[in-house]
């Protein structure tokens, strides 16, 4: 029988074929790894990452996690010759089964407790771009190309919930853009529009965000996982409904250890050490 | 008996009034065109660009709309003698009947399959500024002053769906200032707002809009439409809904011809050719 | 009997004890005045705001409200000996009871059909940034430094509606950063976001909310409250609700004397001078 409390480790046996993991104190780094051709996705990291993702929910050691690519860029989306190739002889029923494997990636994303911290270099293409779209967190360089480019290759900008998502992010009139043109948005220009949160010299990007990441794994994380939730559940709620699910959610988390351990710390002139309980 | 894939050109036949409207290729250019008063609205062109976009919505030929304005400015907004001053004058029953009508135009617009890009320059005001609101891209210029001026003649600001539209747009906290006071936004704070996609000088705003509207005209015209109607949907959905809805709409879009034009395109190392099916 | 329209003055018998009120013509202004410990906010203060805001919906006179702080300061928030210590021993009961009651704070600023306008220098933190939040129109300084720092003492950022409420006005993506880190916002990049309206001289701050408050005061009240109750109601509202829930509240509006004036004086070349009738 295993305790409630039992730590949870699946991470732990988590080998993946089709990125690279490593685990630094409490955050985990995905690495989107095929440099040679700008880290695309494929069916087959789609489904890993998506099993990572979930995975990530049920673990308790790995507090935030970080996503990047190698070689200097995030990710070119997916592959035209691995993906659309094959989509382009489907039938209705495995396009479908297709559509939604990927949405449950960004599902998956949302879902689980940690926050996501996309560091971006690069091209940050299609599927790439919503990969970074799904992160709760956004730091890139200058030399950063987001490119929604689904109208590129003949298909909707409604992809994995790009049309909720991004107009939440940047406004609705900057996302119509971006959706309809598949126009490449660069890094300065993203700033100044929201999406990314912050601007990092290249060889900066990935540090700065693993050093967020550990900031905020060093955090409440009992609470910020509540914020997170709240962040997605609140965006078709009316403001008294919101206010009243914080009323309920915010209770709850001021019954926490890391509440009291704030309080003792401020009083005693100290920094608090969070434990997420 | 017409086939069901007869093309159906309604735009043929339709003969403005109110406006001016040329097509040239793909895209309708709408021209509100009474500069000597500054192209003000009036009862029977709310009725006929009504009309007009809603029979946009079943022509086939016409791919993308650009809406402008003769003579330096795009809209002065309803007029103060032609419409004001009889609503003064109204009962109750008419009063809704005009504001549903003036809404009307609006949901007209954002039911257009087609693309709507607004070319601003000059005095945008009032039911002007709803139009280009309800646009979906917007191009203005330095001298662009686009003013939600319905506090201004005594009314709320909620017009035509301007409080859950602009909102969107530019943020809530700009979005109650613009409406509550009713003061001009220049071109160049439209823009680092996100209302303006893009700056332009005032003899190229009209020609850029028109060139962007032929760009998309000649995209994937099913699949944008796609993402017109569900950059529209989304707004009152939860992510997860967002996701599932998006996953439907782009199974069916990788089934149109333009998605696998695209594909074998791309590995013949040519430029596709869409053809919006 | 008090006939149906007798003015209504909750406001005259209003004294409050936790932070000072002030009437001049229209507009009321609300300075937290703890200056010595920054203007935080106790349990009391909270009650306080929370039964003046609530009087002031049924209030006739005041037709604006400014809020601000005393000493160069807006809020430092709830109090830590003051609130947090005391919530730390609270049990379940009592903490859901607190929290509404922060929560009904934020209801009844959003439910007054009074513009509020934060007037904000200096230290805007927690509750304090969450009151200025919740206002309608931000007025700051370079000097502002808003801070949602709920994570800091070990809580969440979603926070008497912070989850649903600064995403819409600053984006998801630089809302998030917010709320995760509890980082400091200052002046600059907050008018830079949007979250403040304008930046002002410090000593400037104050009377400029005023005289913009003013202004609203002096304009057409009875629609202005409709422009914000429809700003609220329409957040989670699809497009076609909103436009037509807007067509009726517009028809309203337009059988006020407010929209008569404004026409009778335009056509004698006048200012209109409003009524809120």
């Amino acid at each position: 029988m295993i305790a409630a409390n039992a730590t949870i480790l699946p991470l732990a046996g988590f080998t993946p074929q089709h990125f690279a993991l490593s685990v630094s104190g409490k955050v985990a780094t995905v690495t989107l790894n095929r440099p040679e051709k700008k880290n695309p996705l494929t069916f087959a990291s789609y489904r890993e990452l998506t099993d990572f993702f979930l995975a990530a929910q049920k673990e308790e050691e790995v507090k935030a996690i970080v996503v990047t690519g190698a070689g200097g860029n995030f990710s070119s989306g997916g592959d035209v010759f691995e993906i659309i190739g094959p989509l382009v002889a489907m039938e209705t029923k495995d396009l479908l089964k297709f559509t939604r494997m990927t949405g449950e990636l960004v599902k998956a994303m949302r879902a689980c407790p940690q926050p996501i911290i996309a560091a971006i270099d690069g091209i940050c293409a299609g599927a790439g771009a919503i990969v970074a779209m799904a992160s709760d967190l956004r730091l890139g360089t200058a030399g950063s190309k987001i490119a929604f480019l689904f109208n590129r290759v003949g298909l909707a900008g409604c992809d994995m919930g790009a049309c909720a998502m991004l107009p939440r992010i940047i406004g609705q009139g900057r996302a119509a853009e971006l959706l309809y043109t598949g126009r490449v948005l660069k890094g300065e220009e993203a700033e100044r529009w929201g999406f990314l949160n912050r601007l990092c010299a290249s060889e900066a990007v990935l540090p700065e965000a693993q050093a967020l990441a550990a900031e905020l794994a060093d955090g409440p994380t009992f609470a910020n996982a509540m914020t997170k939730r709240m962040l997605e559940m609140e965006w078709a709620m009316s403001v008294e409904s919101a206010i009243e699910a914080e009323a309920v959610a915010q209770a709850l988390c001021m019954q926490t250890e890391d509440f009291s351990r704030a309080y003792h710390a401020f009083a005693a002139k100290q920094k608090p050490v969070f434990e997420g309980n």
